[in-house]
């Protein structure tokens, strides 16, 4: 489990931090005080947070007392912010539906800020291919190094899954099921629970959010893109039921424009591999099923994800392989195996991979800024990464950029063409690096 | 579990028993020996085998001797076959792609039979909708009540499942997953399996046999036929291994032009419900999942079946469900269930059915038979039947028929269609009466 283990030095004590300026770190609510706070503080010698910007200055200011977050300054304006020379990194974790707004005036400003090196931005990036173009586009033009929390990739579970398949312990992969349960989108809807998670256009949905970071993990541990795909799209609920926090029925109805369902069906570009999916909004029901399952078939054995939540990257899983030994299994290198004696070939192996108490919410982005920081400071001595790089693709180093969400984007978009068109798609041009 | 008990007389003394001809009955060999033959001698009161033709008579014979079918008759030629008089119900259990050729002659020669009155065709009717359309056009015109084996619909897992949605037990239905693991048309071939199984054309095969017995069952269970539907074939296998009877390779490599996978998704007509789909060819894994599993997911509770074979219809199976108790359950008959003062509504409830002893090979058509006897005899006093009906269509009564062969065969032509022009397909109205 090579990809598994954690960065080569933990501490980085004769470097300078990466200094981190936030858009969206808020102490009172949010993600990024549950994630992305959380994952930096056990990097302190990595990161050190230096810069916040709120369109209220009081919130900011607020935030970096209560954190005690000695070392920020709270930014009155964006420009200000964006132009400040004490920010080698900036993280935008704001709602998505904000992020076009924010991050195109943001890197127009930034170039008055010569140490800026990066840009994190959370996923789903923006609400449309469009302006997820744009962003990417001025990002590249700026200069900047970017990182998308597409961070399913650094969960151990798919990392051990990807290496389990890239050292062809399933031998060839023939068949996928996938079956996803999304909480929200069902009948009932909290009635403290914000409103723009139920429309439709924000960036945050069944196919963007759910099916976007699933389908990118899949895509990452298969190492393929998809050449075919053809999707149906359904909004059957269109208006929820709100619910108080007990779960009673308060007797209102309010309308719902986000989808509840999606069928998916399609073939990966390697190995024409049949891949179903059916991601469903509702409450979970984890009676006969969990409400995530990944089911990778291949012709040397079987791996099977499973968690109890939907979402594949906020959710600890659990991973199980099944595979009969065989004496030609190739090594990471690409070489044979050397034949022992008393090598037991055609035996049944089987692994239950499952970390008990893994908090996956913040491990995996917590993973995502290690991954950030060994890149940074070269920890891991990786000679394949540039100082600068557009994709991580399928790389096991690194971590995704704006061009791996771009490419998740063209995936989503046709997923909406298809259901509008009725058509099954070619999508094998559109992990193509070009705009 | 109304649906599910015997027939209401199980031996018929006063009346004579329906007369059957085989066309297809060998004590040798083929697929009549092991379930038609069985099913019909546990009903020897309501049938009785009267008449045999094969195009060598010496099979006959020697079946007729081997079997001690002291009422047979061996017949010489189609054309005496079908005209005899000692004929009720002609069978057609011979290989699909025959059928066109023997069911056309023998119903124009069995218009000299005034007797005859039912036609039992096995499934898959024949190799091609054009074909199914002219033997349901001749068997129409002739007059004879059909049968088709559909048998799946008379499992009792089947019927219990139908029987749990019909009376509301689950709510709406809003989801559907299968997932189904075909033994035949994988990597490896047996050397004594007929090569006729592995060319596509033959009537036989992972589309027509696997999906068309499921997809049939699932429509039935949920009382609805589909509105769109969008499916990939895949022969990604184009040869396959021979192995011997242990398993061992014989290193020889023959062409195999059958799909070995389909995705198949759609929208059922009724409450557009989103289903999804995946068959495919290998070997069983069972490992982490049964080779079939159907998931059914409804408003109010979820129903699982599961078997350890692919094919739906001729497996032992389990059937799970889970609900909340609700006082609003209807009952049968459409009424309101009595409010029971004890009534503990909200409870969640679970069943497990399952019959340990089942032989679902022989089982389902001992059930076919069963509900043809229920038809002919009138045991059940089932006042809706008439005489003679075209279609079984979502009845729990009666036995399905080539008009309800047919609606699926244009169903898998849409699967091909859909395939070939990669195109989401409006299937509403393949199941209307017409030709």
């Amino acid at each position: 489990m090579d990809y598994n283990k954690r960065s080569s030095v933990s501490t980085v004590p004769n470097a300078a931090p990466i200094r981190v300026g936030f858009v969206g770190l808020n102490a009172a609510k949010g993600w990024a005080i549950k994630t992305h706070y959380p994952a930096i503080l056990q990097l302190s010698s990595q990161f050190q947070i230096t810069a916040l910007y709120s369109p209220k200055i009081e919130t900011s200011i607020a935030t970096i007392q209560r954190l005690k977050l000695s070392n920020a300054t709270a930014f009155p304006t964006l420009e200000s912010f964006a132009s400040s020379s004490t920010i080698d990194m900036i993280v935008i974790a704001i709602q998505v539906a904000s992020h076009y707004e924010v991050v195109m005036p943001l890197l127009e400003f930034s170039k008055n800020n010569p140490n800026l090196k990066y840009l994190f931005v959370e996923w789903a990036l923006a609400c449309s291919l469009d302006q997820a173009e744009s962003i990417y586009k001025a990002a590249a033009e700026r200069g900047v190094q970017t990182i998308i929390s597409l961070q399913g990739r650094k969960s151990p579970y798919i990392l051990r899954a990807k290496e389990l398949i890239s050292q062809g312990y399933i031998g060839d992969i023939n068949s996928i099921e996938i079956a996803g349960n999304g909480g929200w989108y069902g009948y009932e809807r909290p009635v403290k629970s914000p409103k723009y998670i139920y429309e439709i256009g924000n960036g945050v949905d069944l196919v963007t959010t759910t099916f976007g970071h699933t389908i990118d993990i899949l895509q990452y541990m298969t190492s393929s893109y998809f050449s075919r795909i053809n999707a149906m799209v359904f909004n059957n609920i269109p208006e929820q039921e709100l619910i108080d926090e007990r779960g009673n029925r308060l007797g209102q109805r309010v309308p719902k424009t986000v989808p509840d369902h999606l069928l998916f069906q399609g073939t990966l570009l390697n190995g024409n591999v049949p891949v179903s999916c059916s991601f469903k909004g509702g409450k979970p029901t984890k009676k006969f099923t969990k409400n995530l399952v990944i089911d990778i078939h291949g012709t040397k054995g079987d791996l099977k994800l499973e968690g109890d939540a939907g979402f594949a990257e906020i959710s600890n899983l659990v991973l199980y392989y099944s595979g009969t030994r065989a004496n030609d299994f190739p090594l990471a290198n690409g070489q044979q195996a050397p034949l022992d004696p008393g090598y037991d070939a055609g035996k049944e192996i089987m692994e239950v991979y499952h970390l008990r108490n893994y908090n996956a919410i913040v491990g995996n982005i917590h993973r995502l800024y290690q991954s950030i920081s060994d890149f940074h400071f070269n920890t891991k001595k990786i000679p394949e990464l540039p100082s600068q790089f557009v994709m991580q693709g399928f790389d096991f180093e690194g971590f995704p950029t704006l061009m791996d969400a771009l490419i998740l984007h063209r995936l989503i978009e046709s997923v909406y063409k298809s259901n509008m068109m009725g058509s099954t798609l070619n999508v094998s041009n559109i992990s193509h690096y070009s705009l």
